[in-house]
């Protein structure tokens, strides 16, 4: 779990020098309780306004609810913002980590200076989000986004989702570390990559395959949802960029009547949640 | 060209009765000029307040020029909101026609009570628009909802736009006419549908085949913009509906995840477009 405290005068436009920014651990077995001791100790002397807490699985954002959370099965189900709004006496919002860290990117990282970004987080899934003038649309049902559920090879390997052949299936870590496997690599995607990086033909392979898949899956992106620009984040978009720099080349060869925008690394790391946190209390508060 | 004269008064809640509403000819000679004289004869003794002029093709809706026409070339470049506005002293607006079909779909016809619809129109191409709260969501460049141009089959056949194995390629009117006549069927697409209708084994290979691709269509637009409707319309979706009940079925088969929309069929006809005028004239004026 990440900490980030920041002064509530700073500026919307760049992201705020942090007064407090550490990893921290809560324990599990009441982890309201130990989100507000946490939150407590972080404050220490200093008057609080606001508590924004990113959660990764699914959240009523309008209601501070956590609907069902990816790694802390006890908080499914909780009125978060209103039960750690009681103990620590200042509002307390609760959002999806993956819509806040695309928050972040799009508005101080690698989508700054453009108002319609779609932010993709490539990791053990594919988070997607289009944010347009500094928000997450949503969708009618909230559920908008999902670009690493769409097909890319009907009739491909079973995904998690339960259909056959998403993007997910070629291009999430645990596809890429099968895939690197059975090739006779070891390791997992960063061992791929870095084989990629040394010319590695099995590893050209793989890596190829996957940045063909991102391709066709950004360029129906681009056909529907026509962004402004595609900023590539998480785990497998880290340096060395291969993966992003190979789909923006193959994107760009493959387009015809679509308006392909710039495709570009994030920039803001593992922090862009904990920053779209503090972006997302300095709008609201 | 459809002509639809309407009072300014009239509410935006329903379609309100036309004065006049008739189909009429312009000369292609002079196209601005005709269309003058055509707004004249329908305005009569009348004083007319706003004129909304829709265009198949590409157009700039903000500075009233018509990018590139579909069916009259010398309009291509024609700053014809200006130009016509001259001729008859009054605003005029210039849109896509394919939006403001949609727009009156989601708003009057099919669409009518949800604020979020996907209006789609089956015919020689497809044309698709995510309409939120009675506006066409544009996209950064004004290109998105081109659902038309998805890939549903990786190397099937060669599309208009260049690509392979588009939905246009496979459900499109010319698709469909040359499936059917290759398997031996006379006419076009709706004689397919008849011999469909009617139980015919060839014919309902290929609407199978051609409602599993809208149907794989639909779910990757579920997935990335989650649309609180779907309205089907054009002149594939009209009566009996064949396509479009199927598509609807499969989706619902085939979700997993998915927040399926209800898939309804449009309501508004050929007039759809000519509304959709009324109501963005309605709207501005
Ligand atoms: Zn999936
Ligand atoms: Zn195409």
């Amino acid at each position: 779990m990440k900490a980030l405290l920041v002064d509530a005068r700073s500026p919307l436009s760049t992201p705020p020098e942090p007064l407090f920014r550490d990893r921290m651990t809560t324990p599990l077995a009441d982890p309201v309780d130990g989100l507000a001791e946490i939150v407590r100790q972080v404050r220490g002397e200093r008057s609080l306004q606001r508590v924004v807490l990113s959660i990764p699985g699914l959240v009523d954002q309008a209601n501070g609810v956590v609907i069902r959370s990816t790694n802390i099965p006890s908080l499914d189900g909780c009125h978060l913002g209103e039960r750690l709004g009681g103990l620590l006496g200042v509002p307390v919002d609760v959002v999806n980590d993956g819509h806040a860290a695309a928050v972040a990117e799009a508005t101080w990282g690698a989508g700054a200076g453009s108002d319609d970004s779609f932010v993709l987080a490539l990791g053990t899934g594919i988070a997607g989000a289009h944010v347009v003038d500094g928000t997450v649309v949503p969708g009618a049902h909230g559920s908008a986004g999902e670009l690493g559920h769409i097909t890319v090879e009907p009739d491909g390997a079973l995904c998690s989702c339960g259909r056959r052949g998403c993007l997910e299936t070629i291009i999430g870590a645990p596809a890429l570390r099968t895939a690197w496997n059975s090739a006779g690599g070891e390791g997992g995607p960063r061992s791929l990559l870095a084989a990629f990086g040394a010319g590695e033909a099995r590893a050209q392979g793989i890596v190829f395959h996957a940045a063909s898949a991102l391709a066709e899956a950004l360029l129906t992106l681009c056909a529907l949802v026509d962004p402004g620009r595609i900023v590539v984040g998480g785990g497998l978009a880290q340096a060395p960029h291969a993966l992003v720099t190979l789909a923006e080349g193959l994107v760009g060869e493959r387009a015809t009547f679509h308006r392909v925008p710039p495709i570009v690394p994030a920039t803001l790391g593992g922090w862009a949640g904990a920053n779209g946190c503090v972006l997302l209390g300095l709008q609201a508060g």
